[in-house]
């Protein structure tokens, strides 16, 4: 089944990075449709004509993100109104839907509107629960056309609730599942390297196949293995093979799979071991905080968090003592330890994790470099201190600051 | 000019974010080139060919990334050679710089890397510093097609340093600029109403033209102006007059423009007025605090934040008064005002905020909202509270209350 998709959008066309391609490739690959082309253009009339003549000669499925609002720029609806020969009609219930989204925000619903509610002759509505923007699908000759918008937010929903059970129904042939595998503290090409036994080795799945591909980030490297077939029972069961192999090689380093975040799993063993943190950042500047406050029910086990940012703050909020910012400065182990010790002491809880670094992008004015850190957990069996010397840009050194300290904690918990 | 990029790679058909895209399309407009399209395929021989055909037709240059490694599903110098008719012919100094690549790393150069050494007939190298794969430039009756590796690592560094200069030199015909406006409070169609008046106005611009993208987020809206032309006075002129109309209909709520954050104009508002700064967060969880300290030079006005995710921790550190908590909640317009007020006076800062709300996916035990949140300000000036009902997920409701805070702050300060 040749499935492409169009993205529109002059800001995807002078820098804004597009994620649409990449959700909808990924959700349609979970039922065995993988996408042959996807295509990206600008609020162009006739380029966006061009394109989508081009794909509907080819595919049997378009999937077009973007390019349904109610403003001037927004072309979507006319240009395949046009390339179909199929009118845009008025339609009451997208109307309706339109106007009752204006009217729950208590807000007067402008004219420009109800241009939305215009609808390719012969389409079905897919309802938008969070914009004005209703999607369409359209059948002619057995080839389906999909126009969503393009906002994420609207987009997902709309494409999980309908779209997605839509072309199973329709289109369903095989399957394809993908286990995603997240490690962290290991450069990729020891990845690499630990694992090329394993993705070597050419394998065969009944009417499908098994591939993998690996993504490095900043703050750790992804392993994705993709299996497809016909046989759901033994795809599940190659990956679940693939799994142990690859936990084999890289134990502890794979912190998680899927959906599951350094801090989900951190969460997760703290609550199960009925353990409570805090957190006194410094260079991190609130992001170890930030990032678990943003697993729901993290109250559970975050108690709190302070951010000195000064050495002032250091001694009142945490009684870092002044001769050891004086003897060792800000950025030393020793303060980091007195700052841990601080948090988990006032604060009663088990744990106490705290940041002192140089985040940049200008050295400490004692000389200390760019990306010094030290990172202290402090927990009844004592005070852990480890130096880290990070790269990057001041976000990406936050980011890897924050990640270092999360796993420190990680490991003392497994 | 007319100008396509072509991404290769089954990951970025599968669900993996397709990056280079957004960077070459952004490094291309600062030279007034102009993508018109962007299309992405998988490593399928094929489908790369006729893709790359129908780009020749229609393009004047061609950028394409990926598919330059040394394995098998490596396709993009073979395909271009049969779409162009220009036989791949081993090259003594690509061959050199990758086995000198190996020796540096004092690791014998695997057989299969001498297919990178292949270079289509007349086509330059372009070194990559940092992986096996070089890149090729090839002109063809006054046509440009690029070939560069997929890593986003590699790509980047080598773009910059040969394929921009070599595009500037080569093709600069005008320019383009872009100016952003960032606005913040405002609903997309509030936006887009007010700013009708101007853009719907059709502009005409010397050898160029002007046009208007809006795009947006959950935490604001921003407006782009995109002016080319050959005359570089007139650009800056016709984009400063736009500026000063767009500013007149939306006045405050523009915050800033280009690079400038909503945190790092408050942060140069509160160091011109030699102002501080201190943070109380309890839904938000750190973030107000982690984006303030995004901006380097923050520890000049941004003193320190506490986390207070329990009643316990609002009480101890911040004074919150128990009578407060039981009569009102947590979540109240009360606890924020003694929140605010107690870390201004514990830090000694000029100005202290604070944030208490339901963040979600779950209501309050007390039944309160998902959403509702109250921002509170202290100042010497007394202390402002303000009550907010977002929606969203948990994410976005952390983003919007901290992007609510930080402007009620901003607009104090203007």
């Amino acid at each position: 089944m040749h499935t492409e998709i169009i993205c529109i959008g002059s800001e995807l066309l002078v820098g804004t990075i597009n994620t649409n391609g990449a959700y909808i490739s990924e959700k349609l690959a979970t039922i065995g449709l993988k996408v042959k082309r996807e295509i990206t253009v600008g609020d162009d009339f006739s380029e966006l004509e061009n394109a989508f003549s081009e794909s509907f000669n080819r595919a049997n499925i378009i999937i077009l993100t973007g390019g349904l609002g109610p403003t001037f720029d927004d072309i979507t609806r006319e240009a395949v109104s046009k390339a179909t020969g199929k009118k845009l009609v008025p339609n009451k219930d997208a109307l309706k839907i339109i106007s009752e989204f204006f009217e729950k925000k208590k807000l007067k619903m402008p004219k420009d509107n109800e241009k939305q509610a215009y609808i390719l002759e012969g389409a079905e509505i897919i309802p938008n629960g969070l914009g004005t923007a209703p999607g369409q699908i359209l059948e002619i000759n057995g080839k389906i056309i999909i126009l969503l918008p393009g906002p994420p937010r609207e987009m997902k929903p709309m494409f999980e609730a309908t779209v997605l059970p839509h072309l199973k129904k329709r289109f369903e042939r095989g399957l394809l599942k993908i286990k995603v595998l997240h490690t962290v503290g290991l450069a990729e090409s020891v990845v690499d390297e630990k694992i090329r036994k394993i993705v070597d080795v050419e394998r065969t799945l009944e009417g499908g196949e098994v591939s993998f591909s690996i993504l490095a980030k900043h703050t750790g490297v992804d392993i994705k293995i993709i299996a497809s077939g016909t046989d759901e029972m033994l795809i599940d069961k190659t990956i679940q093979n693939l799994k142990k192999e690859f936990y084999n090689v890289l134990k502890n380093f794979i912190f998680g799979e899927d959906n599951q975040t350094l801090e989900s799993v951190v969460g997760e063993l703290l609550f199960k071991r009925r353990k409570t943190l805090s957190v006194a950042e410094s260079c991190t500047g609130g992001l170890i905080s930030h990032r678990l406050t943003n697993v729901a029910g993290s109250s559970m086990y975050f108690k709190e968090g302070v951010i000195t940012y000064s050495d002032n703050s250091k001694k009142r909020l945490l009684g870092v003592k002044d001769e050891t910012l004086n003897k060792y400065g800000a950025v030393s182990g020793d303060v980091a330890q007195e700052m841990a010790e601080g948090i988990k002491k006032i604060s009663g809880t088990n744990f106490g994790i705290s940041t002192t670094g140089i985040a940049g992008p200008k050295p400490s004015s004692t000389g200390k470099p760019v990306g010094l850190v030290f990172i202290a957990l402090a927990s009844n069996d004592g005070t852990k201190i480890r130096q880290f010397q990070f790269t990057g840009s001041r976000a990406e050194i936050k980011d890897k600051i924050a990640t270092a300290a999360l796993d420190i904690l990680r490991m003392n918990l497994i």
